[in-house]
């Protein structure tokens, strides 16, 4: 961002001055909600209400425009009619603005008309670096400033470190709410509606260069321009939490290949989001259990490894607490033997030591602090997890906020008021067993992503290779495909191709067979044969002269006029699917999955966004079950991910360096001795 | 369960006198608890303190022996230690106690010692059909009699229709914690204990017979007796909604057969849950919020199917709702034209009527009640989901309240407390959006249950096949494997045995694939071949003479001293397997998946417990992705599911009617066009 734009948007978190235009002398009208909320939450700079007829609001005077007030204001929260914004925008570039929040409805989200408004206010304050918010949103807050530049009237008073940034206003409220009732203060609240000049991007870069600000949560219905959301998420160097709603699943099922449908919208943006760094949260509770814990543990140590002790007083609920762990991939390593020595000491002989460790309500306080600083002490683990119901010893709290500052803790404790408050401002408490494990679970994430940055497999390498001169659209056939996946470096199964007048007769073909050595395969070529196999267009598997003919004379009766390509059949242990297609917002998107003909069924794949590193590509490898194939599942071969990898990250050069290129299938890509090999291939070109 | 032992559970329930065995003078003793948790919360009837020593505990006289009692008590809590728990249950069993509660721990979970000890009270008690409840247990709870019989002191006091029977005393307290937050009333509580005598299947069958319980909650470690735990709950007649802890996901790794490693422990329980009809929660809060919404809905309309209307002010929330009712499957459809048009009258343009139904902020409240009026009047709903963040009118929550008398309504509403007092006790209320939804999905899946008990379908058919005499142990062949299979009605492979003198020959093999036609298989049969393909053991799609010669010198070399297997090698579209195994709790249980060699890495599996209605087999093939296979994915032929379904209820009738058949295995049961047919298979014998 550069300097100019970054200014406009410090003076929409921190503005000496605040016009309200639109404000009102109505109590039931918005615009005097305004002008109440900066007094009420003991705003600063000047308030300067704008109103053609009012003379007096809340005790200050009203001037008639923005060209009237005594300086030009540092930022202008514009709540007039729709039909109006576009003249006020006018003005307050006139009279040089630095930041407008536009509140008032019925623009991008109404239609063509509103559309064209939010071009006009582009335009006009594109020409003076006047930065926009909204519109259509609910404005900004930043409790340090004393700023409530929304229409909120309740927001939380409790300064805090966490700061919110949602595309939705009523999220807003839950959010605010939910903090209250855990006693957490907050940061900043931006609305960003509809992005027309403020996106993401730019509140995440901004958030990320406020010191005031631990945790970025995001709230996201659709991502304006995908390479700057991530870029920013990239450079944040603090935790990014995002909860994304409108999940839809369905990929474009006229989609020609598989990549098309398997890359549906909310898979896309999941990847995005992974790849770029943040954390991605699976439903409203988790979302915020991920921020409180993430805030709580900003500048203290976080977990190296997915290692956890669990510690307990309350046998059932930590059953499901190591239940939970399971599930989100924490391990509870067996700890060291000298630390059970030590913990047995200190525990009823009915407790457990190996972890879980379970102290038994029975034991003695006295006995709690030296229990949970052996644990502590064990390298096995790299953070705890605290489960306590009724028991109510202070002891329980002093020990493990302490041992929270050698480790991450975080705690389900419930009927035990002391334990509480011996933990508070230490220790994250949840709400459930469950919740303090996916809790911590974030606090790994968040960690292991850090680690994954300075990770130099993830440098991405540039591609020398010239791009192929595509000519034609639509639908490119396997042999064409082929060609340009050999130009880019993937490797393709040796084949030739019979066209011209020798595609109708036998001899050709027979002495191709006879070449390559049988069994072969025999496919139609024809550029309406998209799904060749189940249109009937493969024979594999040939095994001799006889064979060869009696299938090539069926497919020749049914695609007279088809070529025919012949290849060797390559004996193969694993099929997987390589592939990608352009989304709307983030770009090029590279598809891994397993599966065969059933990758659609059992959709196990998974996708970044080009371009990729190698590293990223092993973790694509990695989140599908190609990778324990791959290890040798049930005494199938092994093969190296390196190899496929690379297949993966050359399709995402290929989709940088071929932009007529919109969906391109490698499927199956087999996996044999001799390594990867793409069997059959299809793109499509615009 | 007999009248006798019903009646001594009405003892424990509603006892008329209750001795308290270890009762103590010093109020930090658990002895001192019990009397005083009776008299506190009241208890009407006779309480009778006995110890030894002290004269008087609470004010109440104490009696040196259970024997010494006025009468003899109906119920008897145990809290001495546990060497002198034996001697307490003879006095009591010579008294005539009707129950005894055993809250001492130190028994079976103990170690050896215990166990015998528990199994002498087990003998002693039944002799006199005296009920024992525990050992190791928190003790009865019973609202609805003062009976407060625990060592709880925080107990709910507000009546309610929810009774819950846990494994684990500390979830006990966060379900009582949980309530009291909510401001929900309890019915009954037992803590289960050790199971030596009252089981999970007792206290169901008698929480059924309760007029004052409506929802039965169970929080399950392990069942004793899995065949009568699943047959208290299908007789309940009320809902039942389960929380397991403990699941372990991995079966047993060292089992011979694939379903041996497919069915663990967690799988199992989940099926049995399934198929006798309970509510299966996944995690804490989705149990509490089922109990609570079964209990909101007791005694009125519950859904007749999975289609829901959501209505909301509050767009973020609202899509959040709409993600989950999809992730839980619930339909969201479009209300009819009728409907909307309704709606547009009473809503802002801006609002939108096809469902989700919002109604925009911006509505009037006069509107809300005929909005509301209009879906519920549309017959392509048979509910709603409310989503309200902070617009406070209190006609949604009188609109709501209404609605909830003709169809189920669930809601998230927050920061609008008028509208949550109008909703109290007619619309359950949930923290976020996506549990309002996961709640209303519990109300939808009991009703469903409930339907499913009525379909004749269930039905189990009782089988006339006489079982097939079985020798010997171990691992039984594919071939004999394969010939128990046809007695018991399943369609196998045609397929011939080479064995004696002439297994070392090619000619009897040659003669037989000529009989058979080509392409035929060739398998090398070994009783320590297990996995035959892991092996080489297995030669598929052998086309003419030639291969056969090759394959057969090859496999020979290999198995000198095998029996050889031709079978025709059939065209099959898809590979199932259908598979069962004993387990220790439930009995036999019957596995269905797909994948053929990737099964147990995709995992992609239902099983049953024998036997099996057709239904409960046809629900199995609907679990899986077979399902859709079987509809014809992407152009592979239609299966009807019936025919599956045939197979999978007679692998359930031969595992009762051969119990020497420890695990067996159909890998893979091919789909082809003339049906299933039983390619591979193998059986471990007892």
């Amino acid at each position: 961002m550069s300097e100019a734009r970054l200014e406009g948007l410090e003076a929409l978190f921190r503005p000496k001055s605040v016009a309200v235009v639109g404000a009102s002398a109505d109590p039931a009208k918005l615009g005097y909600t305004l002008v109440h909320n900066l007094i009420e939450y003991g705003f600063g700079g000047e308030v300067w209400p704008v109103n053609p007829s009012a003379a007096n609001i809340l005790g200050r005077r009203v001037y008639v425009s923005l060209l009237e007030t005594p300086q030009a204001a540092d930022l202008a929260l514009v709540t007039v009619p729709n039909r109006a914004v576009v003249g006020v925008v006018e003005q307050a570039a006139e009279r040089g603005v630095k930041a407008l929040v536009v509140l008032s409805s019925g623009f991008g989200e109404a239609g063509e008309a509103g559309r064209q408004a939010e071009e006009r206010i582009r335009e006009i304050s594109q020409c003076c670096a006047m930065r926009v918010l909204g519109p259509n949103c609910m404005g900004v807050y930043n409790i340090d400033a004393s700023l409530n530049g929304t229409y909120f009237w309740e927001l939380p008073w409790a300064k805090g470190r966490i700061s919110f940034v949602s595309q939705s206003g009523a999220y807003g409220g839950v959010f605010f709410e939910e903090l209250k009732q855990r006693g957490i203060g907050v940061s900043k609240f931006v609305s960003i509606g509809n992005q027309l000049d403020v996106s993401h991007a730019d509140a995440i870069a901004w958030l990320a260069s406020d010191p005031d600000t631990a945790v970025i949560a995001l709230f996201v219905e659709a991502v304006k321009d995908g390479p700057a959301f991530m870029h920013a998420i990239r450079q944040a160097g603090k935790p990014v939490v995002v909860f994304k709603a409108g999940r839809t699943h369905a990929g474009s099922r006229a989609s020609a290949s598989h990549t098309g449908s398997l890359a549906g919208e909310r898979e896309v943006y999941e990847a995005a989001f992974k790849q770029a760094g943040a954390i991605l949260a699976a439903d409203t509770e988790a979302f915020f259990d991920a921020v409180v814990a993430l805030a709580a543990y900003d500048g203290r140590p976080l977990p190296g490894s997915n290692r956890v002790g669990i510690m307990t007083i309350s046998g059932g609920p930590c059953v499901i607490a190591s239940d939970a762990a399971e599930e989100v991939g924490l391990e509870v390593p067996v700890l060291a033997p000298e630390t059970q020595g030590r913990i047995r000491q200190l525990i009823p002989e009915f407790g457990a030591s190996g972890n879980p460790v379970d102290m038994t309500p029975q034991v003695e306080a006295a006995n709690i602090g030296g229990c949970v600083e052996a644990v502590t002490a064990d390298p096995v683990i790299d953070g705890l997890i605290f489960i306590n119901v009724g028991r109510d010893y202070p002891e329980f709290g002093t020990a493990f906020a302490r041992a929270s500052e050698r480790l991450p803790v975080t705690a389900f404790v419930s009927s035990a008021p002391a334990v509480l408050s011996g933990l508070t401002g230490k220790v994250p408490n949840f709400a459930t067993p469950e919740r303090a494990v996916r809790a911590y679970r974030a606090l790994v994430e968040y960690s292991a992503r850090t680690r994954r940055i300075q990770n130099s497999k993830f440098k991405i390498q540039n591609s020398s290779i010239a791009p192929m001169n595509i000519e034609g659209s639509g639908v490119m056939d396997e042999y064409e495909a082929k060609r340009l996946l050999d130009r880019w470096g993937v490797p393709v199964v040796p084949e030739t191709l019979i066209t011209g007048p020798g595609r109708h007769e036998f001899t050709p073909i027979r002495k191709l067979a006879t070449h390559f050595g049988f069994p072969v395969v025999l496919k139609a070529i024809q550029r309406d044969i998209v799904h060749k196999s189940e249109m009937g267009a493969v024979a594999v598997g040939i095994a001799d002269v006889d064979q060869l003919k009696v299938a090539w004379e069926q497919m020749h009766d049914r695609f007279p006029d088809a070529a025919w390509l012949i290849q060797p059949f390559l004996p193969g242990d694993v099929e997987v699917i390589v592939g990608a297609k352009r989304d709307s917002v983030f770009g090029p998107v590279v598809v891994f999955g397993t599966g065969g003909v059933l990758t659609e069924l059992y959709h196990d794949v998974s996708m970044r966004i080009a371009p990729l590193s190698e590293a990223d590509a092993l973790e694509m490898i990695e989140e599908t079950k190609a990778a324990e194939l791959m290890r040798g599942f049930r005494g199938l071969p092994v093969h190296d991910p390196a190899e496929v990898a690379a297949v993966i990250v050359q399709v995402g050069q290929l989709m940088l360096g071929q932009p007529s290129v919109l969906e391109l299938d490698i499927n199956p890509l087999l996996l044999t001795e001799k390594g990867p090999i793409a069997v059959d291939a299809m793109a499509v070109i615009r």
